[in-house]
C-alpha cells in the first residue's frame, strides 16, 4: 500500500512558498465544481488548504477528482500559486495561495457522513460518541484536545523546574472503605480476591512522603463507579500531588504559582498573583455555597436582627428558634423580568435545599418597600433599606430556614439562579480558596460523624485535645480551589501520627480492628519516621472544560463514557466468554 | 502539629554558608558519640549534612540529642561551620560544612528498622516491598526513581516539541480477544456485564488516527494478567505512539532521534544517529534470538556444506533431511575455563530450546582440530578451521536440528550464556532494529494461524495479493527496538483497509461475525476515510531498569506486585465484603 507522503502539512503554506511543487496528504473538507474548475478544500489537524483541479488538466486527473466525496483521504501532488489578491480568504491560514494538482490519490474511502465535520458536531450526544472517530474532527474537538495537551504539558513543565518528580503509583491496589465506590478487578490466581481500581493514589502518595521523596506529583487516572449524576465519568484525571515539610500556605502558593504560569502559557491570560481566600462559614453566609462564582455579586446578607423586629411570624419564629433569615437584592434587567412566574421559579430553586419559601418585596424609587412580604416592614423600610444599601427597582429575596447550612444553600440556589438568568457573569477566571472547612460531618443515615474529605486530613491544632467532644466543631487544615463557580481542587495537610490517625478512625465509626484490616499498612508506615505533610488534587477533566468554556467534561475526554456509564462507540461494557468468567472463579447472580 | 520549617535542604549548603542560621528538616541517617560530641547526619531528598551538638551547648539540646535513634524526623535550627581541612569529607557534596545545631525538634519517631536505609537495600524481596516506603529512603531506589521521572519528562518533551499531543485513552474499555489475558472489571449498573483494563492503547490509537490527530503519544498504563512468569508485573507502563501518513523508516527514525536526545540529555550518552537494523532471519542466523545482545560478538555460522561433507552421521542426516547445522567458535579466559563440566552445562542450555546435543572441538596452536566431534572432521580441519576464521586457542561449538527455528534458538543459548561467563559484555548500549519479521506464526496448539504481534499490523506489500495461500511466508510491516538483549519496543505500520483487515482476522481463524462483534467498532470506522498509520510502544518500566544497570523492572517501580502477583505492602488483592459482590451481581465459585 504504497503512497506519496506528504511534504507540507494542510496548514502551512504561504505566499512565499509560490512556486513549490508540493505534497499534500488530508482529507477532503469541502469539494465545489465551478463551471470546469473544481475546488476541494484539503483538511488535516494543522489546517485547510485549498487545492484546484483545472479545467484543462489531464482526464485521469479530472476523473479521479470527480470520484471524490467527503471525508476521501487523499493525496494531492501539486504546484503552490499565489492566489490574485481579491480571492485571498483571510479566514484561512493558508488563504493566500492555492495548490493546483497535478495529481490526486485515493487514500481511503468515506460512506455517507452521520454528521458533517465542521467546528462544533450539532449531532446527539450518542451519535456523537458512536462515531467519536468522526467527531474528534470537528475542528471543536481537535481544539480542546490539543489545549488539553498544552495544559497538562505546561504543569508538568513547571512542576518539574520545581524539583518534583512524577512518580506512577498502583492501580491494582487494596480496596478501602470509602470502597463503597470501588472498581474491584477479580484476581485470577486467587479465587474469591480482588484488587480494587484506585479512586486516588492518597495512601501510596502519602507512602511516597514516607519514602522520603519529597515532592511529588502525577498525573493520575481514577475511578469511582458512582452513579450516574450529573457530570461525572467512570475514570478521570486528576494532578496529584504532594509534599513534605509543608504547611498549608506552601501548597496554597504553590498552586497560585502553578496556575499563573500555566494560564499565561497556554492562554495568555493573566491571573492575580495571590487567590481570594475565603473561610468556609464565611463562604457560605455570602454566596450561599462552598463553591462560590465570584464572576457576580448579589451577596447574601445576615436579616436576623431585621426579621426580628418585623411583624412576619415565620422569620419571627425562625430567629427565636435560633435560626436563621437572609436576604440577597437583585434588579431586574432586559434579559431577566422579576415576573410573578419568574419568581416562582426562584422560589422552586430554593425549595429544593429545603427553604419553605422564598420572601421578596420591591424598593420603589421613592425609598419605600412594595408587594411581597413588605406589609409586614412597616415603619421599618429605611432601616431595611439601608441595612441592605438596597437602591430603587432593587427587589429583596428572603429565605428563612432554623437550619444553618439549609438556609446558606437554599438562598444559594437562588443566587446562582439569578446569575445566570440576569446575565451578569463576567468573561474571566475568578478562582478562590475555600480554607477552614469543618472537619467532620454527621451522617443523619448511618448515625455517626465521617469526614467531610477524607479521613486523613489534620485538624486545625487547637482543636486536637478535644477532637472527640463535639466532633462538629472542630475545623480541618482543609482547603479548595474554586474556580467560577466549580471546586477544581481539593487538599489538605495531612495527619502523620499513628495515635491521632486512630482517634480519627474512631470518631469515623471504625474499630481499631477494622482501621488496622483497612489501613495497616498506613499505620505501619507511620511508625518509621513520617515526615509531616500535605498535599492537593486538581481536577485535570474540569479544569479544562472550563477553560475551554464547555459545560460538559465529556467534551474535553478523547472517548468519555456516557451518562449512562456506557462507551456508545465500542459498547463496553459487554458480556464476556464463560471460560473468562470460569478463569476468575465467579459466576453471574442471577436475577430475583 | 507546628514545627520549624526548613530554610534549606540537607544536599544544599556550602562552604559560602558559613555563619548562616538555617533550618534543616530530614531524618536521622547516622549518629555518632564522639566524647561529648554528638555527630548526626541528616538526610532528606537532595543529600546529607553533618550536625553537631556540642558538648557545651545547652542540656535540653543534649537531652534531645540523646534520644535521637536512626530514622527519626527531625527538625535542626543550627549555623553552619566550616570544617577545619582535615574534616573535609569529599564524598559528601557538603561535605565542607557541618551545622552547629541550637535546636532540635522530634517531628516523628521511628521503631527498630526492618533493614538499615543505605546505597542498596540487601533485605529479602518480599520485605524490601513489604516496607516499601523504607525501601524507597535507600539512594538507589532514590536514584532509580528520579531517573525514571527524568527520562520520562524528556520524552515529552522530545515529542512535544515534534507536534504530538499526548492524548489520554479510557482503561474501562470493551474486552477484545488477545481478551483471554485482559483483567476484567465488573459493572456494577449492568449485571452479568464486565469493562476490560487494555493491554494496551492499540484500538484507541487507531481510532484517534481516524479521528485525525495526526501524531498521537501517552505514557499509558498497561494490564496484562500473564502468569507470574520471568519479570513481569500485572501493570506496566509503556510510551505509546502512533503517526499517520507515514511509513516504517519514518518511525524508526523518529524512535532514532528521541533514544538520542534523552539519553543525551538524562545520560550524557551519545548513541549512534542510525541503529543497526537486522531482518529477523539475519538475527536468528548470527546471533540466535531476535533480540540479539551486541554488546558482544561470537557470531554464529552456517555449518550446513560442512557438516554434510563430514563423517559424523548425526550432522549429516540433518543436513540431509533439509535440516540445520550451526558453529560458533569461542575461546576460554581467566574468567571461564571451558571445562568438561562447563561444556555440559552449556549443552544444557542449548537443550532447553530442543538441541539434541552440543558439538565441541578445540582449535589446536598448530591449526589441527582435537576432541569432541573432531574426529569426524579428519582432513578437513583447515577447510573448517578457515571458513570459521577460527584461532588457535577457540572452540568450536555445534548444534544440529532439523527445525530451523530451534537451530538457531538452541545455539542462541549457548552464546548468550558464553558472552555471560567469558564476561566479555562491552559497558554499552548497543540498539539495533529487527525488521522483517513473519506477520503470522501457526499455533500448533489450537491448529490454526496467529498474529505474530497484533492482527493490526499490514503485511508487505509484496505478499498481500496472496496472503491465504501461504501465510507462514507473509513478512509484515513489523519492527522491535533491542538494547542490549532486550525488547524495549515494538511497532507497525497497521492496516487501514476493511477488507485487507477481515482477511487477517480469517487468517487468524476468526469468522466474519466474531470479527465484526469483537472489533466491529474498529472496521467500522474504516468506513470513513481512514489514514494510512503506524506507530510503535517502547516499555519504559525496561529501558528504566536496562538503563539503571538492574535486573528487575521492580526496581524501577515504586510500588511493584511480588513474582506472585501480590503486593506484600496493602496485600493486594484481598477478600472483599460480601455486600460489594452483592452490588455487582457476583457469586464466588467455591473451589470443586
Amino acid at each position: 500500500m504504497d503512497f506519496k507522503q506528504r511534504t507540507v502539512t494542510c496548514g502551512q503554506l504561504r505566499a512565499a512558498d509560490a512556486g513549490r511543487t508540493v505534497v499534500l496528504n488530508g482529507w477532503v473538507h469541502r469539494d465545489r465544481n465551478h463551471g470546469g474548475l473544481h475546488f476541494i478544500n484539503l483538511r488535516d489537524r494543522y489546517g485547510i488548504t485549498q487545492v484546484v483541479v483545472n479545467g484543462d488538466s489531464d482526464p485521469d486527473l479530472q476523473s479521479t477528482a470527480s470520484q471524490l466525496k467527503l471525508e476521501y483521504c487523499i493525496g494531492v501532488t501539486g504546484t503552490v500559486r499565489k492566489r490574485p489578491d481579491e480571492m485571498i480568504n483571510k479566514d484561512l491560514a493558508t488563504g493566500e495561495i492555492e495548490v493546483v494538482a497535478s495529481e490526486i490519490e485515493i487514500l481511503s474511502l468515506c460512506e455517507t457522513l452521520p454528521f458533517m465535520i465542521d467546528e462544533e458536531n450539532p449531532a446527539r450526544e450518542d451519535v456523537r460518541l458512536k462515531y467519536r472517530y468522526l467527531d474528534l474532527r470537528c475542528f471543536g474537538m481537535q481544539k480542546r484536545i490539543a489545549l488539553r495537551h498544552y495544559f497538562v504539558k505546561a504543569v508538568r513543565d513547571f512542576l518539574s523546574a520545581r524539583d518534583f518528580y512524577e512518580i506512577e503509583t498502583p492501580t491494582l491496589i487494596r480496596s478501602t472503605p470509602e470502597g463503597a465506590r470501588d472498581f474491584l478487578v477479580p484476581s485470577r490466581i486467587y479465587p474469591g480476591k480482588f484488587y480494587a481500581l484506585p479512586q486516588s493514589p492518597q495512601l501510596m502518595k502519602q507512602l511516597l512522603m514516607v519514602g522520603g521523596f519529597d515532592k511529588y506529583f502525577q498525573i493520575a487516572r481514577c475511578y469511582r463507579d458512582e452513579d450516574a449524576r450529573g457530570d461525572r465519568q467512570l475514570e478521570f484525571t486528576q494532578l496529584d500531588l504532594e509534599m513534605s515539610f509543608v504547611k498549608r500556605d506552601d501548597i496554597l502558593s504553590l498552586m497560585e504559582e502553578l496556575f499563573n504560569y500555566v494560564f499565561k502559557q497556554i492562554l495568555d491570560y493573566q491571573l492575580p498573583a495571590h487567590f481570594r481566600r475565603i473561610a468556609y462559614k464565611d463562604a457560605m453566609n455570602t454566596y450561599g455555597c462552598d463553591k462560590p462564582d465570584l464572576r457576580f455579586d448579589l451577596p447574601i446578607m445576615d436579616f436576623n436582627e431585621l426579621a426580628a423586629k418585623s411583624s412576619f411570624s415565620a422569620f419571627k419564629d425562625t430567629v427565636a428558634a435560633n435560626g436563621f433569615v437572609k436576604a440577597l437584592c437583585a434588579r431586574p434587567n432586559e434579559k431577566c423580568e422579576f415576573t410573578r412566574k419568574y419568581i416562582d421559579e426562584l422560589q422552586d430553586a430554593a425549595k429544593v435545599y429545603g427553604a419553605k419559601g422564598l420572601g421578596w418585596m420591591k424598593v420603589t424609587s421613592e425609598g419605600t418597600l412594595s408587594g411581597g412580604v413588605s406589609k409586614y416592614f412597616a415603619g421599618m423600610e429605611k432601616e431595611v433599606i439601608d441595612s441592605l444599601k438596597a437602591q430603587g427597582g432593587d427587589v429583596i429575596f428572603l429565605v428563612a430556614h432554623e437550619n444553618w447550612k439549609r438556609c446558606c444553600t437554599s438562598i444559594g440556589a437562588v443566587r446562582s439562579k439569578l446569575g445566570r438568568d440576569l446575565e451578569i457573569i463576567r468573561k474571566s477566571f475568578e478562582f478562590c480558596w475555600i480554607i477552614d472547612f469543618p472537619l467532620f460531618c454527621y451522617n443523619e443515615e448511618e448515625g455517626h460523624w465521617e469526614a467531610e474529605h477524607h479521613m486523613f486530613s489534620m485538624p486545625q491544632a487547637r482543636f486536637i485535645p478535644t477532637l472527640e467532644s463535639n466532633p462538629g466543631e472542630v475545623l480541618g487544615d482543609l482547603y479548595d480551589l474554586v474556580l467560577n463557580g466549580y471546586e477544581v481542587a481539593s487538599g489538605s495537610i495531612r495527619i502523620h501520627d499513628v495515635e491521632l490517625q486512630k482517634r480519627i478512625f474512631r470518631i469515623c465509626n471504625f474499630t481499631d480492628e477494622e482501621a488496622q484490616f483497612r489501613f495497616g499498612f498506613l499505620l505501619n508506615a507511620f511508625r518509621f519516621g513520617p515526615p509531616p505533610h500535605g498535599g492537593i488534587a486538581p481536577g485535570i477533566d474540569r479544569l479544562i472544560m472550563i477553560i475551554s468554556e464547555m459545560t460538559s467534561i465529556k467534551e474535553v475526554i478523547a472517548f468519555p463514557k456516557n451518562t449512562a456509564a456506557l462507551s456508545p462507540m465500542d459498547e463496553a461494557p459487554s458480556e464476556v466468554d464463560q471460560k473468562q468468567l470460569d478463569e476468575l472463579h465467579l459466576i453471574i447472580k442471577k436475577k430475583d
